[in-house]
């Protein structure tokens, strides 16, 4: 277990949902890296993608590997902790110290499971909102995040413009599309095909759902690759042997890889977890929100900068290219750059030099306007 | 249960595999529909897609509905069966008739499961091979089929090519990619991950791996649809209320859909079927035979017309191009066109207007040339 008491905000009131509903005693997890300036303008909140955590940089304690956005963010580096006050919380509906179906429902004293609200990326934000309150910030210097992460920022843009500079959506979109919608379903279902899933209440039980939830995250994790990058790195090519095996083991490297991708996920992350917030994406439209998206984007002052990736089939670059037309439509201040790469959506994740100077350049300019 | 006796091949001599082992007592269930003409030069076999069947026009016995090429196949249509004698069979390792999983083993008297050996789309070939023997008909007018249909046909041309005419492979490739092995093997592990998969061993017991065949299907099924598609058919409508379930029934409609296409298939298709004709393509790699793509087409007098769509990502245009490039390089006699359409790899068995009518054409042209 880790402790993850050292920095996690209570909240004193219930979070009111989208749903309708309230969640009490909702807890938020975050890590922070970085000073805080004196006058507080410094502050870049980190959104993270479905999987991902509060450890966007140094050691991951779970993994025990580097954050997930090691590349980007660190002393030096791209989203400089030298300059900035890092923020980054686990998301509402997470399991890794926020308030999740793993959580304790504080009525029964046990595991939420399937107890716990449906939650939304409007949830989501404003539960780091309280969390920004509460470290005395009132107005952050930029929030960004790729896919999910991109999702919470467009959010926060829509639902607190006042309390930000600068937006940074990354490989995301204003609405989540049919076919990933019919991705994530599918991935749901076997999960919850597994007779370990228990109805989602198996963390009482000496099992629970691994291999429902390794062929979700199998099957997730084909559309984060393209097909280029895939038949590079893979292609047809063999596991242990120049020949077929002739049965139902491993016989391309491409299998082998995928399976990898699935047992080591199940280590990390809670099934229940995977249903909540795959849901929460699929029910993202901003566009359903405030009479469309360019009413959404009106009348504020805020500096978009939207990057997307040529090979990126799962948040293609026409998703952005509507958003942004919405933004001029807005007279809002957008810049946007296509970022040309084979390494499909995850190259948000990489090292992408076109990207990371991009958004150097974007973060310095920025700094300059205000005077930081 | 339905008759196949009346139309089925048992070969009396053991079928020789591509894994090294034999097949004994091995049964081919086959459909003809038209007549075959004096001279036998009328007979075109329709090879069928990995979930397809005999029956590719007329009535389905066990779904009850139109044959799955009902669009194309009958009296007066593109493939006319007033004047073409038609065949076709139900591939080896499939579960309409012809020897596969759910067959008896003779050695056991009880259904082979995972002790049927594994197969290729060379062994399938060389079991109609025997069947069109047996028919009597010493050479083909044409092979013809889309996807793994399409993939029989290329084998027939490299294996068989003095016994036929025309090959006409549509919506296929010369091998299967990575990213279409990946989703293969995503589909096997989740019908292998169903507790009532038992091994294989499921035909004796009450339950046989639903949820797991269902998975797997709905998988597939996204990649044979193309994503403008999805988003023009269903986008992000919702099924059974202008409201958000904030639950985990069925919200989208395209949810619904593919919900409909798993439950649907797993009542006409046997699970071990689809792991050993999913392994079957994911081996198919004529690349790998007799020194490459284009010695494997060399010295042959076939003519050959491709079909590949627009909007295909499973088996995308540049995969027929490749073939297309080393039969010029063997000096073959090509034709190629690419269909205009949105509908994704679904096409091929879908009213393509543009589709039938070039079909249409080439048959008349290989009529004339052929005198028949």
């Amino acid at each position: 277990m880790i402790d993850f008491s050292a920095e996690k905000l209570k909240l004193t009131d219930a979070l009111n949902l989208d749903s309708g509903n309230q969640l009490e005693d909702c807890e938020i997890a975050f890590k922070t890296f970085g000073k805080i300036s004196k006058k507080k303008n410094n502050a870049i909140l980190i959104c993270h993608a479905l999987t991902g955590d509060q450890f966007c940089t140094e050691r991951n304690p779970l993994t025990k590997k580097h954050g997930w956005w090691n590349v980007l963010v660190g002393p030096g580096k791209t989203i400089d902790t030298d300059k900035f006050f890092v923020i980054c919380s686990n998301v509402l509906g997470g399991c890794m110290g926020s308030s999740g179906p793993s959580s304790i429902n504080p009525k029964t004293d046990r595991q939420y499971g399937m107890d716990f609200p449906v939650i939304t990326i409007s949830d989501m934000v404003r539960a780091q909102e309280k969390l920004i309150n509460s470290l005395g910030i009132e107005k952050l210097f930029a929030v960004i995040g790729g896919s999910m992460g991109g999702m919470q920022a467009l959010e926060w843009a829509v639902s607190f413009p006042h309390k930000i500079n600068a937006v940074i959506p990354i490989a995301s979109s204003y609405r989540h599309s049919a076919q990933n919608i019919a991705f994530h379903e599918i991935g749901r279902k076997a999960i919850m095909a597994d007779p370990h899933w228990y109805k989602g209440n198996y963390y009482s039980k000496k099992e629970y759902p691994k291999r429902g939830l390794a062929v979700a995250r199998m099957i997730a994790h084909i559309t984060y690759l393209s097909e280029p990058a895939l038949q590079r790195k893979f292609g047809r090519n063999l596991q242990n042997s120049e020949l077929f095996s002739f049965d139902f083991k491993t016989d391309f490297q491409i299998e082998s890889y995928l399976q990898h991708q699935g047992i080591s996920f199940v280590e990390r992350f809670d099934a229940n977890s995977y249903l909540y917030i795959t849901k929460a994406m699929d029910y993202f439209d901003l566009s359903q929100k405030k009479g469309g998206l360019s009413k959404s984007f009106k009348d504020n002052n805020l500096n978009y900068c939207f990057f997307s990736f040529t090979s990126d089939w799962l948040f293609p670059t026409s998703e952005t290219k509507t958003i942004i037309k919405s933004l001029n439509e807005a007279n809002a201040k957008v810049s946007f750059i296509e970022i040309k790469t084979d390494k499909g959506h995850d190259a948000f994740l990489l090292k992408e030099p076109d990207f990371h100077q991009t958004l150097k350049d974007f973060i310095n300019g920025q700094v300059k306007k205000n005077k930081i």
